[in-house]
């Protein structure tokens, strides 16, 4: 990007800047006015719909030199619209329903700017004081949603300097990470002369306890952050063991269990169980209740990532599916996905308030002992004030307002199920158990040809419906009216081989039936067009 | 927190919070207009002056059980201004001059707002478009900043799929376990049949490259987040060697050398060793040279935690303070530090556009193979965009914006050190070679009294003086005119002893030099009150 007029760095301009507010006339003002009187609107509007490609928007971002001279904030925000605001995504679309991400409850747009106004760091008390309760209280509850204790457990430990419910994060990822390390942890603790992990590091650790290896048994559809962490954490990403999953893409416990009993017997501890209450993918949830069982009876940490799933808890109507979560010693859930939060309000609940001891750490010039400084025990250092945002929203729309999202879109998920069945020409891969789905398209002449295909037949026409899901994805998606995304899956259906198949994820609540008409509509049409139809396919038609 | 009157939960009203925006006339908005307007007349009044105790605070943030009813936004609102606002801290003001949050630049509070109403996800290009090139943007400019590498250098890599010239993290703790996580996964590496650290975990790496233990080594000064990056990636904090510093505060080299010598003759592999560039509790930087030196001898890696200083880099008149930073194999830069920048914007630069090789992660449905994904080398996942509130710093301030900036507030704390040291009853702890001091109150009678004083009356003497100096620092908090922080340091002149002294950090550009006078004013007219200067120091006076 590239100033239009030189602005003149001086004392004056740059005290200006910190002083002055933007002028109810200027360039930037009548941005934030737009976006204030019609959100939607604006995203309408200012978004391009048809997509350019990267390499083209890459053309506006492409000096490494910091301008020397500054530019006039009405420039700035003139090329930003042009060249960012213009090929975003619009995420809050509701025909965008490919990824986690939706509307947002209008509100959040002033307390957004009142959190940045503040500016508040999360780390210490120092420099946050009422927002360090705050958060306290907002985990307090994600705690008792999650686990249901009595009020006098909260009233003795959400507040306490030594403890910690929770951890907000700036995401899943961190918060996944800061639960498997704090099982690490409490595995590998002082013993004896030993002094733990976290003083001795990971080799010592081995050396003292002689395990032969660590384990971390997981489904095949855990999250991809789960591998990250288990890099991160010393434990090793082949370490971290993905174990096979039924035809509805739960764990499969007689696998699951099989396996533990192998590693264990091999001198392998299996240091901790993460169910998964959502897959990424398909949106099924493990077998909680089991796979609680099977870590007592292997004296493992049971992690539960409900970072989509979690706010299903929220919904006396569907929070049975979660049933089990209660019994895990921490739990994920992102208030970015399902609590309607914008970006950034990962959490991490422990069943133990006492849990966070093996990773409290302390500084001479804050998180002194017997402080309340949040940050003592967090995985990260200074912090925003998301926790205001989560607060807003568990007040502002209530348990039964959530409730009311949740079931809506767990229904949305169902009709469009429904619908996706009653075509002739898509196929529904996985049935959402809650509001995600994956589908794909095959005209039915392509499935009358696989009843009497032979072996390598199948193969070529599993192939090319492959190339046919991941073109009309990527076209869609550049044609600008809706957006879904792909993924890999191994379905029984189709021999258990790698089938690409389109995910949609329907918790936007402005997201209508009809929309979800429009888009099989419009994916059928684009089938016919598709290059990849006509070269590989057209033979079977 | 409990709502005034009780709204009800229906589905006309929630579909209201997704489509309707705030009237202008409710109490959202008018508050939004006072931030708008006036955003430091707004935090004057409606942030409490004096101090508020937390437990008092905390009566407000009570109730575990999330309200089973919606709540208005305008109830709501009301309540957050005087429950969650009004005790929230003024870290704005220009006398808060006691941590590095700061005041910010107007123009950042509407994009603040865009970038929510945005909601991008940088995880990926299909979440965030035009936001991934201008991340990388931002990245390359930081790198340029940093390395100064060529025009074909930044063309080459910049944008590219396969690399990353850093990694945007929520704050400065994530940047430094990104970079030491790239230094041991590229120390145990893949090696013949041994996958790699990342594949198969630190127990069998270490057994792999027969090492007895890894080190890293760094000042004694070093950032509290360094001791957690150890703890995390399995390194453990006693490796984690902190080395003694001159009176500088500037690690010594002699010993540095010394005991990384020792450490390998032991078959202990030196890691990392962490140059510190500015350092949190007295703004010192390390002689990065020698460093940089000593690292290549010992064919380490080479960190430089630049979380606060590295903003240093935009003054050409000072940034000669960081010589050598060029050499490090990577760079934490805070711009929510000393850029003006809200909190969460933590950049970790590589010098090797090639080092997040080993750090590379996949999933199927995102960060595919050949994207120019973010996520693929990020330790987090979802992220918001905050990239574009530094390209937008970046660009309105300009280099030069931010060189003065920079240079007045290090003339600033000259300034201040300057009048500290003409007061007959105060002492410069400190020098400041950024923008940052410490000092303490030390009546001219006690500074004569230790003169004279034997050994125990010295260290009766020091332990008053330290009780003293935390006592008027938690009462000049309280009182709310003012602040200034506090840590423990083992200064010459005290015998090396632990001595508590105020801190303050001079970023603040509405901070003026009568400020200062004023604070050191309000300290010595506190010191006279004070129950430990009567209790323990007026035998001496």
């Amino acid at each position: 990007m590239g100033p239009k007029r030189c602005a003149v760095a001086s004392e004056e301009s740059l005290m200006r800047i910190f002083t002055v507010p933007e002028a109810p006339g200027s360039t930037l003002s009548k941005i934030e006015q737009e976006i204030s009187h019609n959100l939607a609107g604006f995203l309408n509007e200012n978004i391009a719909a048809v997509e350019k490609p990267l390499h083209e928007i890459e053309k506006d971002f492409q000096s490494a030199s910091i301008p020397e001279e500054p530019t006039f904030v009405s420039d700035y925000a003139q090329d930003i619209m042009e060249q960012l605001v213009a090929h975003s995504v619009h995420t809050a679309s509701p025909s965008f329903i490919g990824h986690m991400t939706s509307a947002l409850p209008h509100f959040l747009l002033p307390l957004s700017k009142l959190m940045v106004g503040l500016n508040q760091n999360l780390v210490k008390i120092e420099t946050s004081k009422a927002f360090t309760p705050l958060e306290r209280q907002v985990l307090g509850m994600m705690h008792h949603l999650t686990y249901g204790q009595s009020e006098t457990f909260y009233q003795k430990w959400m507040h306490s300097a030594k403890n910690a419910l929770g951890a907000f994060c700036s995401g899943g990822t961190v918060a996944n990470i800061t639960a498997l390390w704090i099982a690490r942890n409490r595995l590998l603790k002082a013993d004896g002369d030993f002094k733990g992990i976290s003083s001795q590091g990971m080799f010592a650790a081995m050396m003292h306890y002689g395990y032969k290896g660590l384990a971390v048994l997981v489904s095949e559809r855990g999250h991809y952050s789960l591998g990250k962490a288990a890099d991160v954490l010393g434990i090793g990403r082949d370490n971290f063991i993905a174990i096979g999953t039924d035809k509805n893409n739960k764990v499969d416990m007689v696998a699951m269990r099989e396996k533990a009993l192998e590693l264990e017997s091999q001198g392998i501890k299996v240091m901790a169980i993460v169910g998964v209450a959502g897959t990424t993918e398909t949106g099924n949830i493990d077998p909680l209740n089991d796979m609680a069982q099977l870590c007592e009876e292997l004296n493992c940490h049971f992690h539960v990532d409900a970072a989509w799933g979690g706010a299903t808890l929220l919904s006396n109507t569907y929070r049975h599916l979660l049933s089990g979560i209660e019994k895990a010693d921490s739990v994920t859930i992102d208030a970015h996905k399902q609590m309607y939060v914008p970006m950034g309000a990962g959490i991490v609940l422990f069943k133990d308030p006492a849990a966070t001891d093996v990773i409290e750490h302390h500084a001479e010039y804050i998180l002194r002992k017997g402080s309340k400084d949040l940050g003592s025990h967090t995985l990260e250092g200074s912090r925003p004030g998301m926790a205001m945002l989560v607060h807003a929203c568990l007040q502002v729309i209530g348990r039964k307002g959530y409730e009311m999202l949740i079931d809506q879109s767990i229904e949305k998920a169902q009709y469009f199920a429904d619908l996706i069945t009653k075509q002739e020409d898509f196929e529904l891969i996985s049935q959402p158990e809650l509001c995600l789905l994956t589908y794909r398209y095959v005209p039915k002449a392509i499935k009358g040809a696989l009843e009497h295909a032979d072996e390598q037949e199948k193969l070529d026409i599993y192939a090319a419906l492959n190339r046919l899901t991941a073109s009309m994805q990527k076209r869609q998606r550049e044609t600008g009216r809706s957006f879904v995304s792909r993924t890999r899956l191994t379905p029984e259906q189709y021999d258990n081989q790698p089938t690409v198949v389109f995910r949609v994820v329907l918790a936007n609540p402005l997201t209508s039936y009809q929309m979800l008409n429009d888009i099989l509509e419009e994916q059928r049409e684009m089938a016919q067009h598709d290059p990849i139809m006509k070269k590989y396919l057209s033979k079977y038609l």
